[in-house]
């Protein structure tokens, strides 16, 4: 979807609708004072105090209605500066403007907008003239604090958006409606995939039966793939000592994305916000020859991160996690080797998992910023042209991010966008110089010689939680067979003649472990049909009189209106290759 | 082995020995000071002022020799008993004793016991001369607080045992030798399967990639056990908000077992000691009728408890473990069928995974307590007829523990004996008829009315980490094929011969899911056979001349010094059926 901030004729249009909206309310909730009214990524918003007033998403009508009226009219857009005495003095009665002018800085020019009986205090630019702005939306209404302060009151915040055509106004709620429909949190609740509940808090999701199968399915796949690969999975608590957290620096760096600490006996504890330490205690727990190396320490790791509580979102965005995180620990000479065997595996599991919509960052440092990069120039250098040499040999489009690097050192990442919201980091692959010396980590050299392996940070699904958040939205929650929560439903034309046979069939399918339902209810088949489609179970299976008489099985694939009949072997045949195939 | 402290004449022997041993140290420390040597179930000991001095494992041969010259000597042991002031006049030098005798109660009969030149407060009985006290070992001696309190200064706690004849204590210190090897903690460290640090905190062990492929096989196992027995399977965070708990009623009654509380953003969390409540609000999440139930949950928990530091013991009492749970919600009249079926499903797992040492215990209320338990009679009553009606028919033994249940409802306890230490519970499963109704849980009953379930909380595995524990000691690392991290050991005569073979017999075997290790190192065959060995390792395949002229496959199970020849094929079958049958 377009990004209406970065889009210079649409910000300004969405800005002057912002003025255009205040004007409609003030007219039809004279009291009405407006705080400030910006243009964000998905149009325009306007923070106002209605005098205690809350509004629903009925109240928006009136108020679209009074804009129309506004816009017909096409009243010209005129601005005016003033001196911060003559603002002072225009905007005595509203407080929120008076708090806004003192709060501007000495050598700011100061400007109000007017359009026929309304003036705001705004820098501008705006549009000529209402006329311009025939093609607006309010989208929603929601509270918001004052300032974005819990501690202050609540305004009420009107959501808008406008384009210059009509067609682009209609595309663009189209896809709005689109993604509503796609939103993880909306397909997560309809197919029983996980619940959350404040009692049980804020952040923390729960997985329920159908996506615990998810779940397991995503969890047994990639770390079979992990394991052909020669990764030792490993299992480690998900808390720690403090002093862990002060050896590794995050106790210092990270710890306002850390649960507070609790004390148990004089201990100090912490929830992990990641496992590199827990992972670099088991590399010292023996001694390494270079021979060992490369090793490849995975877990399914349970993390635990503060995020604000108005960052949550679904499974995507959670205040627990479990990371498909790996350690590996490497001579220098191998990085290339396996940095290439990493970026080789997420384009393996990315290609089988119909994952299209992507693209990879290359993070370096600022050659310049000597205080946040470590100053060693040749092992940079020589780290970053390893990864540059990756990527080109395997053919891999990448943009370059220069100081977007961590300060430990060079990082790929792969970056996706939700339904609903900004972009984020699906798989990475970090190089790491730092953590290794810090917890004193060493392999004997071929001379005998002590030296610190490279660490590679390497998460190919991110975690699975948000990973399974990405994949709903991808897949619209049509998921290939091998997720599919039920994978296929048996629905006996009727129970009298026909169950016997559904069940015998579903005893086959349950003995070759597919997934199956048996939908013996006594409603209508058309009713059972149309449900197994709202289910999104990738194979409805009808039985009847003629599928008994000759040993067949009629099947309707999800999104199909054609329904197909063959033999149980050959259906057997064609669910094992579906699964297999996890498409 | 046998419980000292509950064996009346070993109890006194024991007693007297710790005299003997005191009076040893006054010889060759004079001026030691005894605080308490008490018989405790494994012997005795006799906590030490030694001025300071530290004393390690080898100092205790002097000691010993010294009370065997006392034991042939073989003084009479006197019993005099003393006025309040005459013992406080004979101990006043004595500042241990001194403070003994000020914590006696008035009625208190004072006595001493005198052997040869050293007397000891004591209230005895003793045996009559230290000639009885020839069959005795110190076996270690440890730093111990003043009366246990880490605020005391530390005594030197001298361990020891004595037996009546030198059999019986030959075969005590041949069977303490064998629960040292027996110890889950040795087993873990000598196979790699856990490791632990004080630097990753206290009571979190960290499973390696050895423990990790047994906890796999043990999880995947109950899961698939349980999932054919209908239960449904979730994943829930291991914090819940604090409310949550406060509702369940473990912030009241269970907090001394909890870690302490984490405030964010004024939402107070805390790590869960127990995952019932999480699977309450799944239940609650959606309505459910009468035909629904039984609804089995099950879920490999994360659960975090504080245990004090003393407590703590390898995998088996630790801070963090993952439970074998399961809350299964039934209507009163499923009880007696859903409790037989975990019952069997216990009875199922013991059979097959070969466990024979343990015993089932019934808790049930203390009628008299009303208090403890909620009052309501029928239900109680109903409940335990149910309860012992179906251990009788299944013709399973048991003990009744009256007073021991749970306050909201009967359990049943499997207990077992751990190599080291005290018994504790393998397998639960606990009616409760009070945490249904704290969370308003309900199901239409056919009468369309809404009625309460009945939940049964139960673990097969307790938690996957005891289990374990308990699975290593029981097999003394020697773990049946399915478990082991390496099934099959192949080691070719020499590499330059036999290594293709032996490659190409790996991969075979890998593609079937086999865990190999090909012991290619230019080291001797008996070398590398032994350490097949060391390592318990299940089947050590020696690859030669003769095997790959014959395409055959020459083998050796741990524990037999026999070698068998077979075909391939025939190897393939043989280590299917070895790991089909768990044994």
């Amino acid at each position: 979807m377009i990004n209406i901030k970065e889009n210079e004729k649409l910000n300004v249009m969405n800005h002057s609708c912002a003025h255009l909206l205040a004007q409609a309310v003030k007219h039809l909730y004279p009291d009405a004072l407006f705080w400030v009214g910006p243009v964000i990524e998905d149009g325009f918003y306007y923070d106002i105090d209605l005098n205690g007033r809350t509004l629903t998403i009925d109240d928006l009508e009136p108020i679209e209605k009074e804009m129309k009226k506004l816009v017909k009219d096409g009243k010209r857009i005129y601005r005016e500066e003033l001196s911060r005495e003559e603002a002072l003095e225009k905007f005595k009665n509203d407080p929120y403007k008076i708090d806004l002018i003192n709060n501007m800085s000495d050598d700011t020019v100061i400007s109000c907008y007017t359009q026929g009986d309304f003036t705001d205090l705004c820098r501008g630019p705006h549009v000529d003239s209402l006329k311009e702005l025939k093609n607006f939306k309010l989208l929603k209404v929601s509270g918001a604090y004052w300032k974005n302060d819990a501690n202050n009151h609540m305004l009420q915040r009107i959501y808008g958006i406008c384009f210059d055509t009509p067609e682009a106004l209609a595309k663009h709620l189209q896809e709005l409606e689109e993604a509503k429909e796609r939103d993880h949190r909306k397909i997560g609740k309809d197919l029983g995939i996980f619940m959350t509940h404040d009692l049980v808090g804020k952040g923390l999701p729960m997985y329920l039966p159908n996506g615990y199968i998810i779940w397991e399915e995503l969890e047994n796949y990639i770390k079979n793939k992990e394991k052909k690969l020669g990764y030792k999975h490993v299992l480690t608590p998900p808390l720690g000592n403090v002093e862990l957290y002060k050896t590794s620096g995050h106790w210092e760096h990270y710890q306002e994305n850390m649960f507070p600490k609790m004390e148990v006996e004089g201990e100090e504890f912490v929830l992990r916000p990641m496992n590199c330490p827990h992972h670099m205690m088991i590399y010292a727990n023996e001694i390494h020859s270079y021979r060992d190396l490369p090793i490849r320490i995975g877990e399914i790791a349970r993390d635990c991160r503060f995020e604000a509580s108005g960052a949550l979102k679904g499974i995507e965005r959670v205040r627990t996690f479990c990371q498909n995180d790996s350690h590996i620990f490497v001579t220098p000479e191998q990085i290339k080797s396996e940095f290439s065997q990493v970026v080789n595996l997420i384009l393996d599991v990315y290609q089988e998992l119909n994952i299209t919509d992507y693209r990879f960052e290359l993070s370096l440092r600022d050659k310049n910023d000597k205080v946040k990069y470590h100053p060693d120039d040749a092992m940079w250098d020589n780290a970053e042209d390893t990864l540059r040499k990756v990527l080109n040999d395997l053919g891999i489009e990448y943009v370059e991010k220069i100081g977007e690097a961590a300060f430990y050192g060079p990082k790929l990442d792969v970056q996706v966008k939700p339904a609903v919201g900004g972009e984020y980091t699906l798989s990475t692959c970090q190089l790491d110089f730092c953590l290794p010396a810090k917890f004193n980590l060493s392999y004997i050299a071929p001379d005998g010689s002590k030296k610190t392996p490279v660490v590679l940070h390497r998460a190919i699904f991110g975690s699975i939680d948000r990973f399974m958040a990405y994949y709903l939205e991808e897949t619209k929650g049509i998921l290939p067979l091998w997720l599919a929560p039920v994978q296929v439903n048996i629905i006996p034309v009727n129970n009298e003649n026909h169950l016997a046979y559904a069940e015998n069939l579903q005893t086959q399918l349950r003995d070759l472990n597919f997934r199956t339902n048996l939908d013996d209810r006594e409603e209508k088949l058309g009713y059972r049909v149309r449900e197994s489609v709202v289910k999104k179970i990738p194979l409805a299976v009808i039985i009847g009189q003629k599928e008994i008489e000759n040993n067949l099985v009629s099947y309707r694939k999800y999104g199909s209106e054609e329904t197909i009949t063959v033999t149980i072997p050959e259906f057997i045949k064609f669910l094992e290759d579906l699964r297999a195939s996890k498409k």
